[in-house]
């Protein structure tokens, strides 16, 4: 999330790798490229996807079809080195609506690498047992080692086609597939992008989520507005990235919220809290991040007398798991778009497959 | 088990809830129903089950068919969060028989739940990835759970689709699923319900097979007999259920060997003696309990020769994985139906899928 | 791998078994049968493996089929009991690329045998749920305790279909899909195996590829150099089935690429190492077996610049994972196969499967 496209040399798991060659700008053409972050997408980029998950929203819920047989034999693996059975549940669910086939491996360690192979390796492995790849990972930048890896081994003849690799998430860097989802649940409630305003709320340093949905929405024409902590503040990288197009940076929940199209709200991302490190400084700086952080998540409760602060017709949204940042009696209003939200991730991850497959689902219906 | 239509009341992992919502009669209709116990079927319910298993059966055994494509991209979820291969490759397996896509799911604990997720967001998430969800729980009643929280999505609009819920058996209390294809097998077997006698042993308290088995038998028509230990005695609310249906309760196995025409085996599910507790009185009862259980099973163990006191032309059935209470050198009696009911779980859990998304395999015989 | 026609008798987890009826020659028609070790294999058998794989990459390769309707609703459980993503996800992506459905459970114990349950039930068990079955074990012969277990449940009329058992690799003995798969990248290099000279590398008494892929180069006539280490010498059983194909056993390595059309690494199997036993004289000697062939192994590292003294048009084949005995330098040579060898592994288990399910993808090009 931080590179430009001049210094794209990243360091995943102690190597390091220029990952330019693999982070292609995604227009009108996906075919065989990579989906690894929100940079590879302008307005123009993001479009055909919304198109193209309509359409097969339109498909999985029409009863005498629930799907379409777009790509049989084709074969897709989801390589969840980060425990995940939502998300990798979901694309898997996403190939199989299209006709293709799934297989989601999750939380297991490859048992080639006890063996002792390279992370390398072992891409190039998974790569000759499938037609695309998706994948997400612990260390930021992952999924971009996995097509570094694949690239070299098609340059050097080793590998007979170049499998493309979908980012389900890696590390505290981006999250491309529920931005593209998100983005599809806010043009399903307003027909637009352009004008509408949206504040996202929590953790924005660590927030895979919210890096790529940010990006995302900037570059569809978004005003965006940034509740945040000053224990955990947007990177500055990202601020130059989302430009004008970020309106308001405060910690003010109910501000953000009586003038907002779309609420967005997240889990308070723990686990990357580093409870040791050889470096007492460190450990204390953590913990004081994450105390502060606590605080200030307290104070974003929205619960349902909260959310009518809300204007009528506006969203609320939450890309799940939630734990208290959200509470459950907000479920019963209308403009909670959380689970659908979660639905709609199904069309748009057909979207993302097809189009990185080379195919359109827009003419089948 | 020991819910009656008036008191739905269950408590499931902490949680308080109404599941009288969720469990309907299963009559003619079966579409867009959950499968949670076998109080949902009477008679009338249960003889379609029994005729699309027999059409089922002769569909995969075509070797020229194999299957039939009956439910092309409809996504089945196999969420086995007690851990099991064997039931949960069993619905597996017959998904992809009808066509229709599945993925088992054994034993991980869902990643977002580690996140901080309640059970019901876990079941919520699920079902906007499915079009029908088999699952297995630790719990009592887990199943319900499942099925009052997606009841709710659907109510408040969150949902666009009630995904139904099959119970694959939860916690001591129910395994509908296969109690239906035991039945299943005895009606191959016999070509008819009424009039047979069944005799029930082991743990009558804790086996949920035993549980739905006897449900069943009982609404059919059969006679049952119940060799039990004073240990583990079947629930008085059960023997309610069962009524006039409940002929004898004994614990002598030789006896109710010599006049049955079924005899159903089950395993000591001695994984729940409760083994730790603050209260010393509950672990001696526990272990008390135990002590007895284990030395009735001992008395009740089958082998070849004991087996040769069955009349002639009845069966013996056990739902498998045995222990020491079914002797291998029994196998080549052809009384012993223990293989082909496993088999035949596979034409009834087609069934089942098919009728619970309204679909009928028997006109495509 | 040391068993002969007339001795088939096994130890698998301490039970004995009489493995003879399970291992049959697979001539022309291998439908029906299980493939455990590669000398049910002669050269005419081998011939249609690579004759249907050839076939199958011509469909995978077309990207306007990617497979082909071959095996519709016909169901593989891949049960790999030694945990295993690579071969499991492979022998799962040729039975979907056949048309046909695929389960992988992957390193999963059974939760039936955590009730209990016999490894030869457990393998009833499956085979009431699945068509054919892949399996990979640590114990040496386990798949074919699995073929036992299966053959007799047919026998005794209680399994209505013999499953065909595919080994996947079983303890240090044997793996003839991977050698089969390996025999195919040969041929595809050089239209041919008569006169070929193919040199094995590394540890000979427990890395079960070498095993295979040795027994089944001497079938079709290669000759064939083994480079050892005296700590980890091809077994004597093993030389007797070579024969007169056994050209040269050495430890220099170097000679040996000079002289050679393949050359054949292997991995340090070195998870088999005892490093407990109660007998101190054994872990004495497996710590001193341990180090001389950790020093063996370091003396046979191949990279680039050794790579160099190979012939032009020679091939060098490792089946992954690898670690130091293949540097990652010479991976840009294009006579590194490795990778390559491992996309073949997708149409030769395609060919597997079909062949022995009684289907010929040849017709279908």
């Amino acid at each position: 999330m931080a590179v430009t496209q001049e210094t794209m040399i990243v360091d995943v798991d102690g190597e390091t790798i220029d990952i330019s060659g693999v982070i292609q700008p995604i227009d009108g053409d996906a075919s065989g490229k990579n989906l690894l972050c929100m940079q590879q997408l302008n307005a123009e980029g993001i479009q055909p996807y919304i198109d193209e998950a309509y359409a097969a929203e339109l498909i999985i819920k029409n009863r005498s079809r629930n799907g379409i047989n777009l790509l049989p034999h084709v074969v897709l693996k989801a390589v969840m080195r980060q425990p995940s059975t939502r998300t990798g549940g979901s694309i898997t669910t996403a190939m199989r609506k299209l006709g293709g086939t799934a297989e989601l491996i999750s939380g297991m360690h490859s048992s080639s690498e006890a063996k002792g192979e390279t992370l390398a390796d072992s891409w190039v492995a998974f790569a000759t047992q499938a037609d695309i790849i998706g994948t997400r990972t612990a260390e930021d930048w992952g999924p971009a080692l996995a097509a570094h890896a694949i690239n070299e081994a098609v340059e050097y003849g080793q590998l007979w086609q170049r499998v493309p690799v979908i980012n389900l998430g890696d590390g505290r860097n981006e999250h491309p597939t529920q931005a593209l989802g998100d983005l599809f649940t806010i043009h399903k409630r307003f027909k637009r992008f352009e004008g509408l305003r949206l504040a996202v709320v929590g953790d924005h340093e660590r927030y895979r989520a919210h890096h790529s949905l940010m990006l995302g929405a900037a570059a569809v024409g978004m005003e965006i507005i940034v509740v945040e902590s000053p224990a955990a503040p947007i990177p500055s990288s990202l601020v130059e990235l989302l430009g004008a197009n970020l309106v308001a940076r405060h910690g003010d929940l109910d501000i953000a919220m009586a003038d907002t199209d779309v609420l967005y709200l997240g889990r308070n991302p723990d686990e990357y809290t580093k409870k040791d490190d050889e470096d007492e400084e460190i450990v204390r700086r953590e913990k004081a991040r994450s105390e502060q952080l606590a605080a200030d998540y307290e104070g974003w409760i929205v619960d349902y007398d909260r959310l009518q602060r809300m204007k009528p017709g506006s969203i609320v949204m939450h890309p799940r798991p939630r734990r208290d940042e959200l509470n459950p009696d907000a479920d019963s209003d209308p403009r909670m778009k959380d689970v659908e939200q979660m639905a709609n991730m199904i069309p748009m991850r057909m979207a993302i497959i097809a189009r990185h497959l080379g195919k359109s689902i827009v003419e089948h219906v």
